[in-house]
């Protein structure tokens, strides 16, 4: 992976561009919302990291080196995802000279790093399994499915892995584009909306579908600490889509929601279990349950529960180097003789969530079993 | 006001020396408990501001350096009632060679800079008050309490005014210590404790309790932004006590206690209202909340509940200025599109607190009348 490209890329370059030409006269949207983008010789990454201070891409060039940045945090919320799509053609690209076992082990060794590389994200898993269903279903023989040898080479492989990670990104898109109509569903007009570290997609589909209904709406953001994404990347995106932003310390959101300010807290999720647990970023539990407290309804946007997660305890949470506790930026900011503790998700339990907004609809989080019943729309 | 002295100061201009000399083979305790010094040429106050990375010492001349040195955060937590005790002295010496009159106003006026430097912090009034009625008492003629021009002058101020001075100071530190003592009754041997900011002697004399009890405590401590008074100053002052100190984000709180590994949450308050209201640094609300919601006991440390408070509407919060949220340590952490709000302080209702622990025991919090009953002891 290298580092520093001073300049954005090309706009030609966008994944996005090749799947979903952007019609005239629409924009492309915030810088963050186009910041994976698959390129000849690899991947190019907007590292988080520093944006907005710095706009630097990190240039991987194997599948390997994508999960590397994933697991360093150059790229996250939806980031890994789409980061995850184009890393599987990289590997698909890797393999293309390969015969069918070997571009099988590569698929999936590939696979198996990038889902590794953040164990509580499971859309990495998705966008591995996306990719790797377009795969077998280009296999010669389709009465052989699962045989490593009956696997596609050459130019078949690299398309097919193509052909599934622009539908992926494609799908993943307009599905958060549904949850932000149905995000918009629940605000007032002119509702203040107070968040928690970065929604990514599901936070700027939110916002558009908020203008497209002639609607206002105002955040107050929390900065979320270790990696302050609230302030560089939420504070940066919501400026520059035109929305009022207001940042707060991670430590002022009950205050705020006290004050009898705050419309709605809104929140993406990293995962939500079938009975109704918000596995999100830590700092949402502290959120949602004084949310609770002063009668503030708490929305949770995830596009789909987890079908393989029906309770909290089937949800991996990630451990972090506490070292990231003691840091800002990469500089000390802690006492020396203090270690720090960085658990980076935590759990909302269902008492805690009014609603959990899906692509299909806003879920009670009682009745999220209705949202894989039969793919029927279930939007209340 | 002057700062950058590189070195601490000698102990033995210690104000506490000269009121309450350390006995022999006793540890004059962790620098933070003593960063507030009376010198010949003005008042001495350790730069919490920066505070273990550099240790600077603020050399304040007039009553009204110390003012501008409270208001700017050189010290906060108990610092300000010690600095506005000794600037009391200050202006008492400033006032030296004028004639009653011309001493009354200095007094005064000082005294007005000091209370308007921190609206939120009761304590500086307290100081304040304490110094002026020590030299009301030295007043020449005891009939006329009231008149400016019956008001001492020259050195019977000036003593008068250390004299109230070093009483205040003694008086503090015996009342923290109590307070230290009836917590340490609360928590069982081997507790884990999470605290927010920077309690100051209410934390470093539980902490000494604890150990007099022949019991251990670990704690776990919030960073506190934007100042980092956990990171910095809470961590430090652990650690050099010999306590075993584990430092999360504020947004972390809940994480924790939800993980059933925390005894109890221990905060100190600015003030705590008659009513039961618990106003301190912003941040303590939310993890009250979570505390009750996940059954851990929040205890509030205050040496005297505000009978000049009979509810939170009497508490003025003080909002400082929104950039502070914006920068950490001085360097810019967020966007520069965004503006930041700080509420310095939050009220936490008495709903949400198990137990005012005042230097005569331990309340609840419905029932803080108790506490000045006739000056009897209503420790639990």
């Amino acid at each position: 992976m290298t580092l520093s490209q001073p300049t954005d890329p090309p706009l030609g370059d966008r994944p996005r561009a090749e799947a979903e030409p952007v019609p005239p006269g629409e924009e492309p949207g915030p810088v963050l919302a186009h910041s994976v983008r698959l390129v000849d010789d690899g991947v190019l990454i907007l590292d988080r990291r520093v944006f907005p201070f710095e706009r630097r891409w990190a240039h991987c060039r194997t599948a390997e080196e994508v999960a590397v940045a994933i697991k360093d945090m150059v790229t996250q919320s939806s980031g890994p995802y789409f980061a995850a799509l184009w890393a599987m053609v990289l590997a698909a690209r890797a393999a293309r000279g390969l015969d069918a076992a070997g571009a099988h082990a590569t698929l999936h060794g590939a696979g198996r790093a990038l889902v590794a590389s953040r164990p509580t994200n499971d859309a990495l898993g998705k966008a591995v399994a996306l990719v790797s269903a377009e795969v077998a279903a280009a296999r010669p023989d389709p009465r052989h499915p699962a045989a490593p040898a009956n696997f596609p080479t050459g130019d078949a492989l690299v398309e097919a892995a193509a052909r599934g990670a622009r539908a992926g990104d494609v799908e993943y898109r307009s599905r958060s584009r549904a949850l932000g109509e149905h995000t918009a569903e629940l605000l007032p007009d002119g509702a203040t909306v107070l968040t928690h570290c970065w929604a990514d997609l599901y936070l700027t589909e939110t916002v558009a579908a908020i203008g497209r209904r002639g609607h206002t709406v105002r955040f107050v953001c929390t900065e979320t600490r270790p990696y302050l994404q609230g302030a560089r990347l939420t504070a940066e995106t919501l400026a520059e889509m035109g929305v009022d932003v207001t940042l707060i310390t991670d430590g002022m959101g009950a205050a705020v929601l006290s004050a009898g300010s705050v419309d709605a807290l809104v929140t993406a999720a990293d995962r939500v279990t079938m009975d109704g647990h918000v596995v999100n970023k830590v700092g949402t539990l502290g959120l949602a349950v004084a949310a609770r407290a002063f009668d503030v309804p708490f929305y949770a946007q995830v596009q789909t529960p987890d079908l393989g997660a029906p309770g909290a305890a089937d949800v991996p949470i990630e451990y972090r180097d506490g070292d990231e506790v003691l840091h800002t930026l990469g500089r000390r900011t802690a006492s020396h003789r203090v270690r720090g503790h960085y658990p980076a998700f935590d759990v909302t339990p269902p008492r805690f969530v009014t609603r959990v907004v899906t692509d299909r609809g806003a879920l009670d989080p009682g009745l999220l079993a209705d949202y894989h019943r039969d793919g029927e729309d279930t939007s209340s």
